[in-house]
């Protein structure tokens, strides 16, 4: 089911720091295969989309711009000579394809690189609507059905209903909200807000006439860098420019200041959707029925448990859990990560202490 | 402070499953370093012996009694064909001094090989007592000072009180209680029982009368088995007399059944004593003054906590631990420990779990 003149991009810049230390700087995330599906991430994220794109560009930091490339040979990649966050990115996949295809009037869609969605039909019934309002101007963004009151997620406030060409419900956005606490996020769902995954669907121009108005130097240094990026002089202007770009979300520079001019439209979806967050994201992606069988990452002969129901380790050792509920053993060649599912948003301050303490090789 | 005709038995034969994947079948938990004192259990209780006894006799098992005479030279080390628990290794060991010494008239005191004192003097004092009990025909036992209502301990029930000639305080042993529940282990510390530590002093003539008594045949056996010991038949005696022999322990055989004889007394002693029973003990014994300051055994700055107070981490790769009070992480070549302090306890039913699995080379 492909939508004409539609083209999907990836940014893959994410460390995962909450995945070490398995995931690391030089191999991140979305280069792992967390889902035992055979792909990285990647690949997954770029197969799910090519279906529906006439092209997917991914963009990437200098460092891992080649072993993406081999991740998905199909693909044009764009090396940021620096992360810049999500905005950046886009704009510059967005003003690239612009360029490239001038007589074209894009719709462009960005979707993480390293997300993880069970329900594909609904995943391309939703970008098809997304596709339909952007083409009448829209900024659209896909909301996720929640399942449970989650903190890890900002939230998206759908307002006024309205229906699709193809039967899609879609509501205006009333506003984004940022993480709540427990409580908020039980209010939150009460109230029918859906969670937002930082998916976004715009006419190239719409998104490039809102960033300019928006964020008039961003938009004109990200342009620079596109009319050089096919010509002997990327290097230089991209290594003279993106520096000086600031570092933000397409959340920040775009959505939330659309949202209370009515701008930016939300179609809830009900993906299956994980962004694969911690340990005990990917504990609940691979338990399958009982959860509260253990989730081995390699050989399951490796692993022996008492009394620890819930275990995710991933062994290359012999590993022995005794007497810790929902434990999480994540061994590498160099590190061992011991936690449990419940405590596992807390990685990422353990990879801050690793850096502190000087051990920047297991990052 | 040596004690005339005082000779000290150490049976070195407990696996300290436990303490696995450190304690090992074949480098079994009394030839590790588990203090941090630079020399193995056994050489530390050695050591401790050799001030007050004329000779330590060491009964070890035939795999690693070669092992064994290399960390203890100065010691005899007798080789058991087969492990058959603690009373048979005592009276091999006392039948093969009486033997050896016909015309001295020994006090033999039996000491487990792997326990941790910290405080000698009052060790040295409690010892001398028992001797100057055992010449009066007593069987003595040292009884430890409880510091808390322990679960994991038999209890030794005082009753009269006797003073010996040195001033120390002793007991007319009521009874030994088996391990008991947290309720009664309660009752006992209140009602002033002392913990059981297994180390009985007594002359050898009377220790084998007694034996002789209850036990014939093991008092037989064992007596045949000595008398070869010193000759070419030692082989093929051991072997076939030995195998036959009942595993039972000197608590069960001998000291459970004389003290309603009124035959067993107790010298109570606050040795700053452990067991070194799991890893919880190890991290008693090596947290100094702050029980929430991680306890490494290794190198220090290969563990790194994030919310993890008074972990037990023995690190060969770096360690990360997140989020887990108490954590025991211990990793060998080949595998890797993750419990907790409250849970270690279970040590030893992820052995026999490993054993299910035929992971036998890993015990």
């Amino acid at each position: 089911m492909a939508y004409e003149s539609f083209r999907a991009i990836v940014p893959a810049g994410g460390a995962g720091r909450r995945l070490w230390p398995v995931s690391r700087q030089v191999n991140p995330k979305f280069l792992h295969d967390f889902t035992g599906s055979g792909s990285s991430l990647l690949q997954v994220t770029v197969d799910r989309l090519n279906t529906m794109a006439d092209e997917v560009v991914v963009v990437s930091g200098q460092t891992y711009a080649q072993v993406v490339q081999e991740h998905v040979p199909a693909c044009a990649v764009l090396a940021e000579p620096l992360p810049r966050d999500s905005m950046p990115a886009i704009a510059l996949a967005t003003a690239v394809l612009m360029i490239r295809y001038p007589r074209e009037d894009l719709v462009v869609g960005s979707f993480a690189a390293d997300h993880h969605i069970t329900n594909r039909e609904a995943f391309e019934h939703a970008v098809g609507a997304a596709v339909e309002l952007a083409r009448r101007d829209e900024v659209v963004t896909l909301g996720i059905a929640p399942t449970h009151p989650a903190t890890a997620y900002g939230y998206i406030h759908p307002g006024e209903e309205h229906h699709t060409e193809a039967g899609v419900v879609a509501h205006r956005v009333e506003g984004f909200e940022e993480k709540p606490d427990a409580q908020t996020a039980a209010t939150y769902v009460s109230q029918g807000y859906v969670w937002n995954a930082g998916m976004y669907v715009a006419r190239s121009h719409v998104l490039f006439d809102h960033l300019r108005r928006l964020h008039p130097d961003l938009a004109e240094g990200v342009w620079e860098v596109a009319q050089a990026w096919d010509s002997p002089r990327r290097r230089e202007v991209a290594e003279r420019i993106w520096p000086t770009l600031p570092s933000v979300s397409i959340d920040h520079a775009l959505a939330e200041p659309l949202a209370p001019e009515n701008q930016v439209m939300v179609v809830p979806a009900d993906l299956g959707w994980s962004d694969i967050g911690d340990w005990d994201a990917i504990g609940s992606i691979l338990s399958g029925q009982d959860p509260r069988a253990p989730v081995v990452l390699g050989q399951s002969s490796r692993l022996t448990t008492v009394d620890a129901p819930g275990a995710v380790v991933a062994p290359s050792k012999q590993v022995v859990v005794v007497g810790i509920e929902g434990a999480v053993v994540i061994e590498t060649d160099d590190a061992i990560l011991v936690t449990t599912r419940q405590q596992a948003q807390q990685v990422k301050a353990a990879t801050e202490k690793l850096a502190e303490q000087g051990l920047d090789h297991l990052l």
